[in-house]
This record gives structure tokens, C-alpha cells and sequence, in this order.
């Protein structure tokens, strides 16, 4: 039989860095000859990525509820473990991936005041039991992180997201909301100081990757 | 303090001839001075009909999960419901809607094969014990429905969605598990019989919003 293959989260607001830090978990884990699939969300499969398209959609057509958000949440959080997460697991392959439901506690939780008790309903309704093996929580000050965001979205001329449009007050609530979630589950959550020179916070990361893998093989 | 609006809900299978008689409820009422709103799901909102479009996407780029699909439609049920059913209601504005949870519990609880407790949890999440006042669930043979949608189809030269694709057995399950909502609910329900004249189902759906409008005011 397969030995299933281990599933890790990055987590963290805007601006933190996890698209380069992906980036370099999935290459350290590739460089020790482990099969990964790197994937995000909301999104990771073409029905998965329509949702997420809607999801931030900052037109102002129309407030969207906060019930329509974490349900659209969870409809993709389903779709991608239904055709990506859990065949690629099943396979003995690694999954990489950019958010999962941690972010939806943060944002969605945190962020826009939904009870813990409605999310945690649908996290098992969706996943019945299946979480990350490890999460790596990039943590950052507010000012720094929102500084970061505003210098990548002028280099790219990005519109903001619905996300990205919120203000400071609804930032320091998914923060804080993350940081709870770590320290409520010490030994899945490895908190990643971001606030330092790449160099570091990837040393700080290889650390924490180089310690499971060795536990998990 | 303004009374209350209703919410008459219209369902039945593909071909039964909702939309015929949809217009005809709405003017029925509207004619003895009672403000409707006219609406269907899943859509009604802008956001909604968004998320209609991904329900209904016959692409064939992926299949739709079916806890997927579930909790797309109660995310369109929910952004419908806080932008446009509830605030009417609220406004003693009735609602007539083409299609609502009784529509899931028969094409994703019947037609899928959703485990009907799955569904009745997101019920009770998204309309914390909101239901219509009234259901007229227009019925009739499969084969006679099949032809006429297929009438239809050909005449408008449309190409058919994600559910209209389906093959008889499905629509078989969808009927049953209509008939079986109707009758564990007599109340709420009315059994209309759309494999008659149109003069003779108007005149039964008449007879039944006439006694219910004469009761309600």
C-alpha cells in the first residue's frame, strides 16, 4: 500500500510573503526527492478557481453576505479536495498549499465576525477530519505586512481584491485570529517570524520542513 | 408595525412549465393588489446568478463535486435571501420564487444521492427556520415532462445545462423525491397536476393562492 503523502498549509495575511516561500518549500521538498503538488485557496482546480473568481470580485455590484462568502468558501475548499488534495494524497504525493481552512477562521472568522462554532460546522461538514500535517503561520507587524502589499500592488498595477480592500481594523483581526489558532494547536502550527531578511525566514523555515520530514519518513 | 409578506415557492422537474405558470401566480396576486416580488434560484441577486452560472456550466473541464455543487446552491440561497427575499418579506412585499430547498432535497438529495440530513444541516445554517408559506409543486409523468423539454430545447435552439443533461433516472429521483416532500408536508404543499389543458392547471392553482390569500389577510 501507498503511504500517503503529508499535507502542508501556508498561512498568513496579506503581504507576509507566501507566494515566495511556497516557492521554496515546494523546491526543498522536490531537491529531497519527495513528489509534491504545490496548489492554493481559494481555487486549485478550473471550478475551484471560477469560485474564487467570484469570491474577489471587487466590483461593487452588490454586497456579498458573509454566509455567501463562507459557504462559496467552503464549496471550494470541497472541489479541490474532491479532484486535487485528497487523490494526490491518496497517491502518496505531498500537497503544498497556499491557504486552506485556517485562512477561512482567520478572514472569515476574524476578519468579517462569523462564529467560530458556523465554521467549524462546515470544516466538518467538508473535510470530515482531515487537516494540514504541518501549517507554517509567516508572521508579520500589520504596518510592515500592509507596506509590502502596497509595494506589490503599485509594481503590478493590480486592482485589490475584495480582500485586499478591507482596512487596517479588519487586517489586525485575521492576525490575531491566526496567531490564536497557533497557539491553540502547538504541534500542527509552526509560527515563522516573516519579519526578518528572506534569508532568515527561509533558514527559520528549512528548519521546521527539515524536522518533519525526517520525523515522517 | 408592517405585516409580514409570503413566500410562495413554485417547484416541479425540467418541462414541467414553471415559467408559464410562475408569470401566472405573480399577476393572479398582483391583481388583487398584493406587491410581488418575482424571483427564482438558484440566482435572484446579482452575486446569486453568478453563482448559478458555475451550477449550471455544462463544461465538460472538470465534474462538479457533489458537496461542491450542494454548497454552491446554499451560498446562492444565502446571498438571495439576504439581498433580496428577506428584506422584501420584511417590507410586507410577498415573494413568489421559482425554486427553492425543496429543489435541492430532490435533484442533489434525490438525483445525487445527497444523504437528506446533509442537506436539511445547511438548511437550518442558511435559513435558521425560514420556509415558504406555500409550495405548489407542479407535477407531472416523466415521459410527458421529457417531451416538452425536449419541445423546448430544439425550439430555442439552447443548449442544456449541467442538470438537463441528465439521463432518465435521474429525473425519475427527482420526481420521487418531490412527491415524497409533498406529502410529508400537506400543509405547506399543494400537489398541482400539470398534465392537463393550461386553462385547467391556472384554474387549480388558482383555487389554491385564492384560498390561501383568503386565509392569510
Amino acid at each position: 500500500m501507498t503511504k500517503r503523502g503529508r499535507f502542508i498549509t501556508l498561512e498568513g495575511g496579506e503581504g507576509v510573503g507566501k507566494s515566495t516561500n511556497m516557492a521554496f518549500v515546494v523546491a526543498s521538498l522536490e531537491a529531497q526527492g519527495i513528489e509534491v503538488v504545490s496548489t492554493r485557496e481559494p481555487g486549485g482546480t478550473p471550478r475551484a478557481e471560477a469560485i474564487r473568481a467570484l469570491l474577489l470580485d471587487p466590483s461593487p455590484q452588490e454586497p456579498l453576505h458573509t454566509d455567501a462568502e463562507l459557504l462559496l468558501m467552503f464549496a471550494a475548499r470541497a472541489q479541490h479536495l474532491a479532484e486535487k488534495i485528497v487523490p494526490a494524497l491518496k497517491r502518496g504525493v505531498w500537497v503544498v498549499c497556499d491557504r486552506f481552512t485556517d485562512a477561512t477562521f482567520a478572514y472569515q472568522g476574524g476578519g468579517r465576525g462569523v462564529a467560530v462554532e458556523r465554521i467549524a460546522q462546515l470544516e466538518a461538514f467538508v473535510q470530515q477530519g482531515l487537516a494540514p500535517d504541518l501549517t507554517l503561520l509567516l508572521d508579520m507587524p500589520l504596518t510592515a505586512a500592509q507596506a509590502r502589499l502596497e509595494s506589490r500592488l503599485s509594481s503590478q498595477k493590480e486592482q485589490r481584491d475584495r480582500f485586499e480592500q478591507e482596512q487596517g481594523g479588519f487586517f489586525q483581526a485575521v492576525r490575531n485570529a491566526y496567531l490564536a489558532r497557533a497557539s491553540a494547536e502547538p504541534n500542527r502550527f509552526a509560527l515563522i517570524n516573516a519579519h526578518q531578511a528572506l534569508a532568515d525566514v527561509q533558514a527559520d523555515i528549512d528548519r521546521v520542513v527539515a524536522s518533519r520530514v525526517a520525523q515522517w519518513r
